[in-house]
């Protein structure tokens, strides 16, 4: 048995059953013990942030990792800002990274580059394999890592005579690493603030958005005053009839401001404190008023799930019903505005949906307009880099067969990764695009205003993708994936229930 | 002045007037002072490694450095791939990175990512810019960086503050740095070791790859009977009738060790010493022959048509025409194979042409195929990072006004950055593509072969593009460039006869 056989015996014992892969040729001894070693579910990428971004939005949704399979120092940087995206949602995905033979990297040849000090910008756990011996308890290691509560990247360079060579060890998968608690004067301490009934947010992130936290958390909510909200960006929460709702911290710092002002206790659950994305000139960095305490229940490493149970058992908080959303929405009519969009999405989307989440300035609005749709999972962009929404979808497909991805697409941040449509159509997965076409970058004009600048024709022109137009039914289609328009909300809740009755992947291009 | 119109007027001053863009909010004092200062030219690139591989074909066609505009840490992260390809070209690149405002980012918000370390891997020089007022003077310090011979990556890093904040300081350029010469008495022995007539190889690259420096090199062999062979992967050589042709070190294993095979005496100018592209179990790293000996005349960083011209003058080696590749070929006839399409394009290639070679397994035979054509500009993928052909296409159109740049592409590579055809289109960059549509990753089976497996399906659907089939035609109308397809070499010969009277962009798919 060779290094690369052990390498994928050991992930299968350690439950990573599928890999998603743009290999190249430092990977195909890899690729040939797959072919010998059955069991994994192997989806190609043709691009490699289509590659991290899936195995991102997989685990999210399956709750266990993914691997990767990248090829050398350029491959593992083509998916650098998915991974960073991945970080930052605290997701679990094991990187496997071909590179150079190890007595062939100092004769530095073409493709020779800087691996490892770029997988450490995203990676909790970095190893380059040093032996075939070895690359089998590397490879337990890394899922033990990668599996480590919230979740987090760990990355195996894998050296191409580290898998040829004869030798190798499947090793046995490694137990669980324990998740780290809330301490239990901690739990008190805030049982004791919250009691004292001053104005106190709860802001959750991380496992505390999961249905049954968010039951919890309504319960420390009823019986104390203490107010809800999410993180202004989460990998997963659980929405519509039946959950409870909780609006996030707006992105826009104005509004952030005032939406935290009124609290003098900002507890953190599985979140940290709250900030501004950018420094805007004169304006806040820290979102919370300048007179309020940040209190840490449950840091972003610990179990929030496991803190806002045991406080809700401190505080005796008793049952408490979710809020009654109202009924579910008629689809709208006419021009597609955002609260219209979000109005028809309620009234469309499949039971049990995943909604994914990259619409960036036009979809601010989809989340509030989606209370009481059925009961769905939302997965937001979580790092900023954008060109995070088809790979997610596609790997949340992937991760939760049977339930339908709907993709809210901004259509600057499609062209990323429009390559992830291929894998859709490749996989036949179930993943309806709603491709918002504005044919600008809207979020930056919003930005150059905000700096104070009075647009001319070079700025203007780097926010314009007007000229030419994109064609995106055309796109979706040399891909291989059926496309139609949309101008109005009749049209697009139409295509949103076809697209829902057959298999497969569609994009509905919306003309916004 | 703020600092970003201090960089923007820099970088003017400096040469530097043309600037390959993907921006984002941290930007946008950058985008507003290019609005305000008239003179720089703004190309928009819809994901970065079309910004950075743009940025290296330009400047291997202007002969000066362009900058780029990217966003933050993953910005860069996505636009890693083709430096590290322009890195292995020696190209002079300015990257300017915006970045959050430096007293954001200890707030850890979201999009802050690795930035500087990231960038070091690349980068020759990496600085981040620590106060409006100094910014210019660090502009002017990486344009010089930059454009040290033979060129290289300087990264300057933007913190938002630095940008926006009054009191920016414009920089007066700096004296370019001298080039590194060949010491005289490196002269004198590699002089001595030629006269002696052993086998001897001179082995070229940079800009021994020059229409003059190749005239030199064939001075002396001619003179000597040295022969002369090129590194493998070339960032620009001068071909075509009139020329000296040099055939290259070929990639596969066992055929370069046949060609290097003869030769006891390698003497690199301006090359490193050839090495395989990737190890391989039981071959050698080395491709020269074990009993040769290597010999430096000038190393990749010194100036080696400095170094021929001199030895030329030492030896006193005559005038030496160019061997006559013999009448131009017509076009050929029937199904595409390698040989046919080199014939076609040899017939039908405009005079003064650029080609972009990023053929990877079909083309290989495409470069002795075009001797006798007109002369013209061959330029490689040099560091193995694919994704870089249809970039650099759109980078040398916009270096190289007036002449048409002719695009060998592969289908596997060209998904990576497909959005550089949008940006040929805008810019209405006179680029002909020849999409060489084999729809599988051709060069990974022969690999895959190498490794002495017998694929089986789990192999052979990760180097399958052909489920679903991409449509390159409609891929290529989805971005506004009008395209056709080709089954033979007449329709291939006309469509390129076609595309060459036409102002703007085109693409051919050609059916291999």
């Amino acid at each position: 048995m060779n290094g690369a056989e052990s390498l994928v015996h050991t992930l299968l014992r350690s439950g990573v059953d599928t890999c998603f892969a743009n290999p190249g040729t430092s990977e195909m001894h890899f690729v040939a013990a797959l072919d010998r070693i059955p069991g994994m579910r192997c989806v190609l990428g043709l691009a490699e942030g289509v590659v991290t971004g899936a195995a991102d939005g997989y685990a999210r949704m399956a709750g266990k990792p993914a691997c990767t399979l990248l090829h050398c120092g350029p491959g593992l940087a083509n998916g650098l800002a998915n991974l960073h995206n991945a970080r930052r949602a605290h997701t679990a995905v094991v990187n496997i990274v071909g590179d150079q033979a190890t007595y062939h990297r100092p004769l530095d040849a073409p493709l020779t580059a800087e691996t490892e000090g770029w997988a450490r910008g995203v990676s909790a756990w970095t190893r380059s394999a040093v032996s075939a011996a070895t690359v089998g308890s590397d490879a337990a290691l890394a899922v033990q890592e990668a599996s480590a509560y919230p979740g987090q990247i760990a990355t195996l360079i894998l050296p191409a005579d580290t898998a040829w060579t004869e030798g190798g060890v499947i090793a046995e998968p490694l137990a669980p690493l324990p998740p780290s608690l809330a301490a239990p004067h901690v739990v008190e301490q805030i049982a004791r603030l919250v009691r004292r009934g001053e104005p106190t947010l709860l802001l959750l992130g991380n496992n505390a958005l999961g249905a049954e936290a968010l039951d919890l958390a309504n319960r420390i909510a009823q019986a104390t005053g203490a107010a809800l909200m999410a993180q202004g960006s989460n990998a997963r929460m659980a929405r519509g009839r039946g959950r409870v709702p909780v609006e996030r911290v707006p992105y826009v710092v104005d509004q952030a401001v005032a939406a935290l002002a009124p609290y003098r206790h900002v507890v953190l659950v599985g979140a940290t404190a709250p900030v501004a994305f950018f420094a805007y000139p004169g304006k806040p960095g820290y979102l919370h008023s300048p007179d309020a305490h940040i209190h840490v229940l449950a840091r972003a490493e610990q179990d929030a799930a496991d803190a806002l149970r045991r406080l809700a058992d401190a505080l005796g908080a008793p049952q408490a019903a979710a809020p009654d959303p109202g009924p579910r929405p008629e689809a709208a009519r006419g021009a597609p505005g955002p609260e219209a969009v979000a109005q028809t999405l309620a009234a469309t989307m499949p039971d049990d949906a995943v909604i994914v989440d990259e619409a960036v300035s036009f979809g601010r609005g989809f989340f509030p307009g989606t209370r009481a749709a059925p009961p769905h999972d939302w997965l937001q962009i979580t790092g900023g880099a954008i060109g995070c929404g088809m790979p997610l979808a596609t790997g949340a497909a992937v991760g939760a067969p049977g339930r339908r991805v709907v993709a809210l697409q901004a259509d600057g941040s499609a062209m990323y990764t429009l390559q992830a449509l291929w894998t859709q159509a490749r996989e036949k997965l179930d993943v309806t695009t709603i491709l918002l076409s504005n044919r600008k970058y809207a979020i930056l004009l919003g930005e150059l205003a905000n700096v104070g600048a009075n647009p001319g024709r070079t700025a203007l022109d780097m926010m314009d993708l007007s000229n030419p137009t994109l064609e995106w039914t055309r796109l979706a289609e040399g891909m291989g994936v059926e496309a139609a328009r949309a101008e109005d909300c009749e049209t697009l809740a139409d295509l949103i229930g076809q697209a829902s009755k057959r298999r497969g992947p569609f994009l509905i291009e919306l003309m916004i």
